[in-house]
């Protein structure tokens, strides 16, 4: 085959993509606010909620987020995000639960974040809320799944909402209009290499 | 059961999960430039780089970012993150390979977006680099694969490397040190909601 054959054959498949494409995009044409749910045990979850926080950012949206396994304080996306006046942040946890190791004590936290998470839910000037880690509250039954899911269903319209964690259940997937599950191939975590600055935290 | 018997069988639950995570925390003790590798169907594979790029903006580090396939400088991310003197920000497509429809043209712009990475690469100052949509060149063979791998094998022992992109080739995945498979399980798209700012751009 010559190169003018090569590029000639690659035009007629870019033409015929083209024809699909350009047609799936003539029809998505609808407009309101997504619920994503980045769930799965892979790397990527929370950055994914954090790379769309910047996007918002961006075009000049309000943001707020809530962090509620993290107690941490010195993680690099919250310095970055916390001084730009267009995002609220909230981090809402004890550490993970294996760390307290008291049931009560974490329910009580978990009903605390989940106020400020109610909140925002309910405040349509807020056009991003992501709830990171919400997963694990939900399936230790720390908070209601039924509250929880409720709130969801009733926010603003045009607001989006991006829930993170491991293990998202039946009913949050179903009520999600874009899933990822991010698939755990490799991660440098089991060949020994310490959670660093700017890739984990 | 009781709520005491509850709250205990909880506690060594978790004290068991805690010994486990300490130990596995114990033994990461590395510390070096990863390479990820984010691919995949699904929705967050950018998003996640920019979250990453967020982070390590957080923590004070240098970043190169390289959009090789798009062509739009209207996206939220760029908005974002092109004002942070701490990003060395490239868009540097001539948009999707379908849109132009030729292939040499197609070429020359991916051999000139890669001499842009190429010298983000053997920079010891940049602590992180953003390869977004780097896998399409290499299946559609617009760049030759070895030599991009070369350069990513060959980069600054501290630097951290990102790529995404769907397809990612087995060679790639076998270089990188965290690889995740962004599996889409729902796509709002596919229901006829159109791309929306602060989530898809």
């Amino acid at each position: 085959m010559t190169q003018d054959d090569r590029d000639q054959r690659h035009r007629q498949r870019m033409e015929r993509k083209k024809t699909v494409i350009d047609e799936q995009i003539r029809k998505a044409t609808d407009e309101r606010g997504l619920l994503l749910v980045l769930t799965g045990n892979g790397k990527g979850k929370s950055s994914s909620a954090f790379g769309m926080v910047a996007r918002a950012l961006g075009h000049g949206l309000k943001v707020g987020v809530c962090q509620f396994l993290k107690s941490r304080r010195d993680t690099g996306e919250e310095a970055y995000f916390n001084r730009d006046p267009g995002v609220d942040w909230h981090v809402l946890g004890d550490g993970f639960t294996w760390d307290t190791q008291d049931r009560s004590q974490d329910i009580a936290t978990a009903e605390r974040g989940w106020a400020v998470a109610e909140a925002m839910l309910s405040d349509s000037g807020c056009q991003l809320v992501v709830l990171d880690e919400l997963t694990y509250l939900l399936s230790y039954r720390y908070l209601d799944s039924g509250k929880v899911l409720e709130a969801i269903r009733r926010r603003p319209p045009m607001q989006h909402v991006v829930v993170t964690g491991r293990g998202a259940s039946d009913a949050l997937i179903e009520l999600a209009d874009t899933v990822t599950e991010m698939r755990d191939v490799k991660h440098a975590f089991r060949a020994g290499v310490k959670a660093q600055p700017g890739v984990d935290l």
